[in-house]
């Protein structure tokens, strides 16, 4: 992949700064040798001073908001106009890789600081946050730090506990956050004019087109469902396969159809059967009953709802014919979160003068851009992800990609002087 | 069905006595409210010494072999011919159905209360058999009972142990049985001349041809796998459904060719796939590696082995088309058992006479005969099971049915008057 642009030495040196400090901030981990940072623990707090002090050092006022986001602001010409507002999330999985959040945020913090070193002011204030909590690895409970912006936080996560016990009020309360206070981070609908959000693409598909950058047109709508065949168990010698009322055999015919439907209806759709379990679960026994659940995505909820019941009618038929019955049960479901067209197009100009190209996709993970997009318009640029390897060590971005990110990024950024 | 012969009142007779004797031994268990009757324990002594009684009123001499088999003994004419050798077994699986094995013990039994009755000597004796463990329940091994007549335990066997850590060799010697001596159950080679067992068909085919008896032509041979495919885990949200390497929908295509190819191949093979696991197992985790168990069973050798590789050599080439590995273990297998042409067509014979049609069927579940085809010619007659159901307390036969059986095995049996 040539670029139709050579890059800035600038772009270079900053994109390196950013790998370092991906480096520096992997360092704090609860866990020696990995990566693990979670919301309000030690490390939560010393990555946030460290991204204040980078922020600061960009030319930005910061502060630790009521839920524990870490903030910048780079003011703009008129103080009273809408900000922009850059950011993502600082916390992560357990054993986690150290690009998925951190290089939203620690790019942001180049863009503020070419407008720093250029001396420019936008008309508007330039705003990063770190988000203090979007994977919801200690509470089971996600998108925290956005929701403390948006003001949308349930009660009853303060008394949400963690495997030892500890609710969120105590861990605030041991970390000097006060519980009470949680809604001051609420902003105002008139702070921000827009949000975006730089992120690894934790998918295969820029590294397929081999290109570094990509556009989010939308954060994928998700269905899970718990299913269940339920025929006959039956000796497995004597029982014919004609006579047979076999779960697994139905499941079988089931999860080919899902993989063949999915596949042809296109649409960015996916579909998933993480878990299977066949019972009573013996060698020799016909299995009577079988359970498995079902993951369903994609970037449009309409499309997304003919899938799933198109599935759900695919297997009805198939237990039906088999002589079996069929239920299902969703237990979790996100709505799909469109990304906003004009700010999809300013990031596709940037990225189609670097790369030649512009490439859109869906983003098949959430992100803190699915609440803020409740309250401002949202818009998301990806940067290409070696084997589509994410939640894991091995998650990897090269330095010239974070280089073309970071131009692309400041180029945008810059877009907002003429607007 | 209506029989071709009206039956005796003798038969009616005879089968309302089986079936009160199955009701009868299956209260010698040693779980209150189910039938559970494992080797070398108290019931077992218990239902030795009741069927002996049972054989003795039926005018045999009877003996409890050095391995803990009941037996009996109708003398002949020539006291130096070889007999011929009826039975089944006497113990459970654990919450058991009370015809598998009792059913064949007992209508033996009555074949010789008919020659007792009537006054007919054989120019053979007649022998019967209570095995004492064909199921294998406490000490996970199985047709120890047939074994002993055969002279084929291993030498191991005796230090295997139940759950409770007890060895077989104790187990014995606590019920005033030697294990120094469990060769004297072998049997001469010319003890014997043939082996008849009738059992429970425990599938349903008999039912759906609605005949209560059936001909055995072999018991199957199995084997069993554990099975592998290996490919790529990945977040379900992000990898597109035709960059996936995942091992479940690669599993899920063999299992449905191993159902398609197993019933179009006939020959009465059975394929079944019993237990299955994903790897990760998340919801949201696309599988990358699936670990599932085959059992593949038929009639004769040659042909199951040509389907297991032909079964092998499809999941291969799905793995290797999906960009997967697959690896398979076999870790059981036991050959198939033919049952003799001539005791076959005798059984057929009676059962036309008595319900205008024979049918022949192979048995999908292993018996005594396995073992004692390794010395002596075996036949089998199947009675027809309620819904194919076994291993259950549900089991169920009619007693129209164990009429028709009675009254089949007599007939076989003095068809050995001629011979």
């Amino acid at each position: 992949m040539i670029a139709a642009v050579p890059l800035s030495t600038e772009a270079e040196q900053a994109a390196r700064r950013v790998m370092a400090r991906c480096d520096r901030l992997a360092e704090l981990s609860e866990t020696p040798g990995q990566l693990t940072r979670v919301y309000l623990s030690a490390q939560h707090i010393q990555a946030n001073r460290l991204v204040g002090e980078w922020m600061a050092a960009a030319g930005m006022t910061t502060w630790q908001d009521s839920v524990g986001n870490i903030c910048g602001r780079y003011e703009g010409l008129n103080p009273q106009a809408p900000a922009l507002l850059l950011g993502s999330h600082l916390d992560s999985v357990r054993n986690a890789g150290r690009y998925d959040g951190p290089l939203g945020v620690l790019t942001a913090i180049e863009v503020v600081t070419h407008l720093h070193e250029q001396g420019i002011r936008l008309p508007m204030a330039v705003e990063i946050i770190g988000f203090a909590d979007e994977e919801g690895t200690r509470f089971g409970i996600t998108l925290l730090g956005s929701r403390g912006l948006t003001g949308t936080w349930p009660q009853e996560w303060l008394q949400r506990t963690d495997a030892q016990g500890i609710t969120v009020a105590d861990a605030m309360l041991s970390l000097g956050l006060n519980p009470i206070d949680i809604l001051s981070s609420q902003r105002n609908i008139t702070d921000f004019c827009a949000y975006l959000e730089l992120h690894i693409e934790q998918g295969p598909c820029l590294q397929a087109a081999e290109l570094p950058l990509g556009v989010v047109t939308a954060i994928n709508g998700a269905r899970r469902l718990n299913c269940r065949f339920v025929g006959h168990a039956g000796h497995a010698g004597t029982v014919p396969m004609g006579h047979r009322q076999d779960g697994l055999a139905a499941a079988a015919e089931w999860m080919v159809a899902i993989e063949t439907m999915t596949t042809e209806r296109g649409n960015n759709l996916v579909a998933t059967v993480g878990r299977i379990e066949s019972f009573p679960g013996a060698v020799n026994v016909i299995p009577g009953e079988v359970k498995l659940t079902l993951d369903v995505r994609g970037p449009e909820d309409g499309v997304l709802e003919i899938l799933m019941g198109n599935l759900l009618d695919k297997a009805s038929e198939i237990a039906t014919r088999r002589g079996l019955t069929f239920d299902a049960e969703q237990f979790y479901g996100i709505k799909a979160t469109a990304c906003d067209p004009q700010l999809q197009k300013r990031l596709a100009q940037s990225v189609e003068a670097l790369q030649g190209e512009s490439m859109l996709l869906p983003s098949g993970a959430g992100h803190d851009a699915i609440a803020i997009a409740e309250c401002w318009p949202v818009g998301m640029l990806f940067v290409r992800c070696k084997d589509g390897i994410s939640h894991h060590p091995d998650e990897s971005v090269t330095v010239e990609d974070v280089a073309f990110a970071t131009q692309a990024y400041i180029d945008t950024v810059l877009g907002f002087n003429q607007s």
